[in-house]
């Protein structure tokens, strides 16, 4: 314990000498860092760290690496599953003056940023050239954590994840050796793909500081709709067989009639409170129409509504601001209450079971959870709204939690869609993978041999 | 040496024991496992096998692990860079009993097959349920060999390749153990992605012997194109525009007046010997009228001619045949040669000058290379027409092999869009990749400790 202690004092010392007044060990900025957004518990780090470089993050792992100190790197908090929570201590990295988009090459339809450049800032800066970067876990996140976490949201259906969309990486490694990835081909068949090895990797293997990504001219014509259904079955069904006619959709989301009148209560909508769909179509004119025509046709069949559409750009970001704060919204249903946010992926054929069953645990308990979704991707979250301090409500989420993800695997799908493993999800990463969570191991242990890289993190080593 | 050799004859014994006359030493047996249909010198095995699971693949491998045995296996021997010529000899596994289609779930569009399926067979099988498997490396290839390729091909611009297209794996790692990278869900953040670490990894890593692939609908309408043009700049201009412009076609691809000359005349065909483009549009009837109209005009402003329309299903499949034949094409040039094949992939924008780089190249040489591309995705093939025993041929090869590959690397590309590392690409993949091949060893060392999987490929340990 003591050597332990004189490492962290040796560690923070260096660190100062590197990087001056950007090293904090203020207890303020130390509880900034301390939690995402989940109802995870918080833990302070030692001390937080502000480089403006590869270079500099390079230098500081390498002080960390010397002295045994976990290193968790840290974009914007919005993790889900505590993933940025650094629950062993030690030095987090917060990238936030690595903001800069670096090249821009639309004539290729790819970038490059570093890290702390969040999705919205990239869109803005790339507004006038008729581009836009897709992928939209609804958070502003920032692009080197939604890499990190391979995540996805709304847009995946049409678009793809952070998995389809990462050209290439910069990463600092254990050792404060810096690699590429990948160069900006947009297929190689060019030895490993490290570039899928790190996204996803949730800061265990490396740090990531810069990030190559895909963009996308926008469509001609976009225009969004919103359908109510009778049942929620009807409105799943609607998606199943949107996606397996391969409608092209862009966004088909599902918020149920408790996530509706959330909603409606804290974006202040007159939506009806019940099962609904919001839809988006990108294409041609006549390809939005035709889209459109045939997605209003199969949810007739399924007892839907009439489309509501919104096709002017202001209408339209209403719309998605509305989804988007789905989780301020399920907040506000409890003040003062903590949002414990889970999400499977299902086989679309098993979708309408899984969410069917779910809703029935949830009409049995006394947890409100409201239920919204990526249902396109055969992928759904629920929010328990609870009291983390009341062992009681914890522990029905808990069971609740296990049963939703259990159903998910029985049904041949994952235990996370888009949050990733974090704290959170790791119990259930053995139930997904059995014997290949060894190999994940094999390749932590390889690649960072002391487990300073955001240790404890989907699985304990 | 004595050693060796001892080990060799252990090994033999052993999986005699467990597979009977399902090992062979016959030397027939052996030349036939001991190339590719590459211009690269083969090399005899000491034995192949033939098991009919993967269990047995497993126990193959424990065997062979034992006794410090290079194991290699062999899906349709179709690879052009040498992938599976088992040059430090040892045991070669076909998985020639292994071509079993397991499930297709059309609901899912989804299916896994066993690794020697190939995407012929597939695609015969699931005719009948309107859905289809579209990646289309030209040969027939086996689904496990192209998930070790990571394969793509034809129809890459609009589907994505091998990369993109597998959903999980079965695999036998170094020490026999058997495991799932995967299960169903369209997407998931959980843990590492083994799945993309295994797809590309050339048998270095472990033996796939399972695939999980996506599926998509059977377009309501297809049509193909043929447009020639009075310069490959025109050509290729007409490809970058149209990918910057996001039209969704299948396939664009390029044909060079070399290479016209030799499908025409192998193919008993009679198109204009001018550089090319075929040309495929999936989609609704409305949908393929307009994308095909957009191309045109493109394609006009380019000097391109007007387009010869093939829609009927047996004129399309003559269309893509003639495509697909074009090593025989260009072997027909010059009874009795080889051809030495090879793939780059620069970003879209660099295209132009990259081909006409090229092309330069091979006018002021005396060796004949024609050029052809799956240019939608920037990555276009040379073969060059050599005899393997003449070494003015292969140095001249060589050199100008290398001239196109540093070329494509200064811009931003990759040494290997489709065809892999294999043994040909071995010395360009540091030039490409930098200090992320440490990282590459280290994870083969992590995962191969005694380098007996596929070993002397993709790098040298």
């Amino acid at each position: 314990m003591v050597a332990v202690t004189q490492n962290l004092e040796n560690t923070i010392d260096e660190l100062r000498t590197l990087l001056g007044d950007r090293v904090s060990t203020n207890k303020t900025v130390r509880d900034t860092h301390s939690r995402d957004e989940s109802w995870h518990h918080p833990r302070q780090p030692d001390a937080v760290v502000f480089p403006t470089s590869t270079e500099e993050v390079s230098d500081i792992v390498r002080v960390c690496a010397q002295y045994n100190t976990p290193v968790v790197a840290y974009g914007t908090g919005t993790g889900l599953e505590g993933n940025v929570v650094p629950h062993r201590g030690g030095v987090v990295v917060d990238l936030e003056n690595m903001n800069e988009v670096l090249r821009v090459n639309p004539a290729d339809l790819d970038c490059t940023v570093q890290a702390r450049v969040t999705r919205k800032q990239l869109n803005e800066y790339i507004r006038d050239q008729g581009i836009f970067f897709p992928i939209d876990p609804g958070a502003d996140a920032s692009l080197g954590g939604m890499a990190a976490t391979r995540a996805s949201g709304t847009n995946a259906v049409r678009y793809g994840t952070m998995r389809e969309n990462v050209l290439g990486l910069t990463v600092v490694l254990a050792d404060g050796r810096i690699i590429r990835t990948s160069k900006r081909a947009r297929k190689s068949a060019a030895g490993y793909d490290l570039t899928r090895l790190f996204v996803g990797s949730e800061g265990t293997l490396g740090i990531i500081t810069e990030v190559t990504l895909r963009l996308y001219g926008v469509p001609e014509a976009m225009a969004s709709a919103v359908c109510s259904f009778e049942s929620i079955k009807g409105a799943v069904d609607t998606v199943i067989q949107t996606i397996q006619l391969g409608i092209p959709v862009a966004r088909i989301e599902l918020l149920d009639d408790v996530q509706m009148d959330a909603v409606n209560k804290y974006s202040d909508l007159t939506y009806p409170v019940k099962d609904t769909l919001f839809i988006e179509f990108h294409g041609t004119d006549n390809g939005v129409t035709e889209q459109a025509e045939l997605l209003q046709s199969i949810a007739s069949e399924n007892n839907g509504g009439e489309f509501k559409w919104t096709t002017k750009p202001e209408e339209r970001t209403k719309l998605w601001a509305a989804r988007h704060d789905v989780t301020y919204a399920t907040k506000s249903i409890r003040p003062g209450c903590e949002i414990w946010a889970t999400d499977v992926c299902v086989p679309i054929s098993s979708l309408t079971d899984c969410i069917l069953e779910t809703k029935k645990d949830l009409d049995e308990s006394f947890l409100i959870a409201p239920l919204v979704g990526h249902v396109g991707d055969g992928n759904f979250h629920l929010g328990f709204v609870i009291d983390r301090e009341n062992p009681k409500e914890l522990a029905e989420a808990e069971r609740l939690n296990e049963r939703l993800v259990m159903r998910a695997l029985a049904m041949d799908g994952t235990c996370t869609g888009e949050h990733g493993i974090g704290i959170g999800k790791m119990k259930f990463l053995t139930a997904e993978h059995g014997d290949a969570v060894a190999v994940m191991r094999q390749i932590k242990k390889a690649l960072d041999p002391s487990n300073i890289m955001n240790p404890g993190k989907i699985f304990s080593i």
